[in-house]
């Protein structure tokens, strides 16, 4: 855990922190701050990697602020780390070498809605809900919802996705252009917002992804959809993680449109059950979710349940009551908190993988049986549509052994993934944690090239040091 | 026309030529063609862009073939144009500092198919077409289909749409994953065939749609879909441009997951009803199709009937018969073949723009008033559930000043899309032609930045030069 990462040039002397710290201060006043507590709250907090806090914190209200701000960063060669809501899981907004944390909290904008294109263009402080909640009266939703309630910048920076990935993709997907920061403090807009173009090199989906390393995100628009006529939800359990996995391979492949097809493993189940007050079988389980019209969802709902039979699942419950698909949905995503009442007083460790659909039952199989053999509590849960799933090992760590015993199951399990095809993170990202397995995944040649571009962006290093590709 | 781009290196010496020709001749023998039809075949002739032929032609037949002719090609830093089937239309294929065309029609394996996956993987050479032939019996099928019968890897390499982009996206959403050769002739594996992954920067989407100047696509993995149970399609005229362009737009927001939604206008249609024998109505008019299951797409083609009928549309005559279907979608791909019968022996300048869905009625109206002043013949057809139309100005290429009134109209174009935040081009691409907009439309910063990735991948500009990024 957190073995130090090549070290890309030296942390800035005490002299330059104190020169730069002092001009942030003198420009952005209380808006600029150095207070541990603070600066602690953004390092890393949420998962079991160490926190590095950054020198000073800051919160810019514009575009043209990030600019001045990366610009006095780069001229005084200090690091930048971008900051959304800290909800990344994999040790994004650590700082290792010190330096500025760029807090885009306090850009909140909703810069325009275009509801006839199905657009809209926010600033990055922006929550997935807090959009949501703006857009519902226009009829309009925005699909990607990892967990937590994320930043749409934030989100944008780290490719995220979530449960409704399987039918409106990924933030790759939905982001049609970025307005950036670059490491010399330009300011770049990577697209128009016409819904596709050939003109030139795709910078959006280069920044997309690019955690903060290649540049600060402080604009993003997005692709929104139509909030379907009708919703049905619904939960079915299964004798296998095998019998749950392969009816969701028929359910793709029939093409059924399935907007949300998640898998818990009875542990999570478990979990679940405690936390969110739900009565659900402790079977391995998928929920799912339609789109569509009245006649469509009926329809959509029917077939799965047909095909869940077939593979010895069931009984399928689905309702359109929208409280009772909320409350399920809620569950879902408090699956990160939910965990802790499996092991009380404990951290988590969530990470995920993602492999091709085929091999999605093996993949959980044998994680399982690791896991069981390591003697870990590691409940799983799974946008399986995707071929993706997370485990989240429970781990004291007051207790070394333990700690060496879920790093271990963890590379086993990047490993397995590899294997079979698969990468090392379907949505949580690199940051400090993955890096180590990016050459395996990737290939020198390919790894390199990741190399190449950041040198290129930011030859001084400055964006996000330490982070995917350390230089 | 053609204006010289800024020369980025100095066309190689022509003792330098012979060595490398020599060279190839001796380890590729037949496979390497010197004879000038041959090299003016591989310049460009589809369209009014003058022919600048490569110095050679050579037709590998793996990866490390390329590999091999790559490094050779960056050994003696002489341009390297990859070519598929020569299809494009902005000027891909020239080679305006000769060099060695590879061309990629004799590497035409499937490698595989993963049906459960939804996946295959393919040589750069097999075409749209064949791809669809040998995917057929297995109940799949993949819908990237720009009208010509275009190279895998060259729809990748361009960023290829077509028809369906509307529900199933363009070449950037169905590439899964890519072999390159880079310009100094290492093979790199750009992503894993998992559906989706957050392990570092996109790759994948860094080489789709650069035009060849960055590497060489040796292989693609491609996203495929379930051939839908029940397709329908049908054609609907409507009074005017504007009334349609309504159409389309409350049809995508009220959620009906349209498969195609193609606009004609009704010169358009009288050059269809001419070379495809049908007998439309000349008016504008909307191609439709529906894909789901039976219920499925009766629903959503009598919701559509109600819309067109809401703007004035109709009647909206729907089949579910293959044969007409098959019928009318020919005639629609065909269009560039009929826009000639309008005007017997003259050429054609097919090129495209994009903007967002609300300014669509604008642009197409604003665009035909243009070409009625500029005294052209100028059909358009538009994939307009994307916002994206093309044009095609008929040209008589021994009348210079119809040859400038086309630049300016054309110019005229770009300036309009840009101005409603469109883009240069949906899907052709920049090639030489498009070039000069780039600035205009992606601002200095951006366009530096995509001389920076170019520089940084390819320093000795041997991929591809003057295309682009002209450095």
């Amino acid at each position: 855990m957190n073995a130090p990462h090549p070290a890309p040039r030296l942390r800035p002397s005490e002299a330059t922190v104190a020169a730069l710290t002092a001009e942030l201060h003198r420009r952005y006043g209380n808006r600029a701050v150095t207070s541990l507590a603070v600066r602690e709250q953004h390092g890393h907090t949420l998962t079991w990697v160490a926190n590095q806090p950054p020198d000073i914190v800051v919160y810019p209200h514009s575009t043209a602020e990030v600019a001045e701000i990366v610009k006095l960063c780069a001229e005084h060669e200090v690091p930048v780390v971008p900051y959304g809501t800290g909800t990344s899981l994999e040790g994004h907004v650590n700082a290792p070498y010190g330096g500025v944390s760029v807090d885009t909290s306090q850009m909140k904008r909703v810069v325009a809605v275009h509801a006839e294109d199905l657009d809209c263009t926010v600033e990055p402080g922006v929550t997935r809900k807090e959009l949501n909640e703006h857009l519902r009266d226009r009829g309009l939703f925005f699909p990607i919802d990892p967990g937590a309630d994320a930043s749409i910048g934030g989100m944008a920076a780290t490719r995220a996705s979530g449960t409704n990935a399987v039918r409106y993709g990924t933030m790759k997907d939905n982001v049609l252009a970025l307005t950036v920061v670059l490491p010399n403090g330009d300011v770049i807009r990577t697209a128009r917002r016409a819904k596709k173009s050939s003109a030139g090199y795709d910078l959006t989906r280069l920044f997309v992804g690019s955690e903060g390393t290649l540049g600060i995100v402080t604009e993003i628009t997005l692709k929104l959809h139509g909030i379907p006529e009708a919703i049905s939800a619904g939960v079915c359990p299964f004798p296998s993680i095998r019998a749950a996995c392969e009816a969701v391979i028929a359910t793709i492949q029939s093409g059924i449109p399935v907007a949300r097809i998640e898998l818990l493993d009875e542990l999570q189940v478990r979990a679940c059950n405690r936390y969110s007050k739900l009565t659900l079988d402790e079977a391995p389980t998928l929920f799912l979710e339609f789109h569509g019209s009245e006649g469509g969802v009926k329809e959509q709902a029917e077939r799965f349940g047909e095909i869940a039979a077939e593979y010895g699942g069931g009984p399928f419950d689905w309702a359109t009551k929208a409280e009772d698909r909320n409350r399920l949905w809620q569950a879902r995503h408090d699956v990160y908190w939910a965990v802790f009442t499996l092991r009380p007083g404990v951290k988590a460790t969530a990470t995920d993988v993602c492999v091709p659909i085929s091999r999605l039952a093996d993949c959980v199989e044998e994680t399982k049986r690791d896991a069981d053999a390591s003697g870990l509590i590691a409940p799983i849960v799974g946008h399986v549509g995707d071929g993706n799933f997370h485990v989240s090992p429970l781990i004291d760590m007051d207790d070394p052994d333990e700690i060496a015993r879920v790093e271990a199951f963890i590379a086993r399990l990047v490993e397995r993934a590899l294997a079979m095809e698969g990468t090392c993170t379907g949505e949580h990202g690199v940051g400090q944690n993955k890096m180590k397995y990016l050459e395996a995944e990737h290939g020198p040649g390919a790894l390199d090239l990741m190399r190449t571009l950041k040198r290129a962006i930011d030859p001084h290093n400055i964006m996000n040091p330490g982070k995917i590709v350390a230089l």
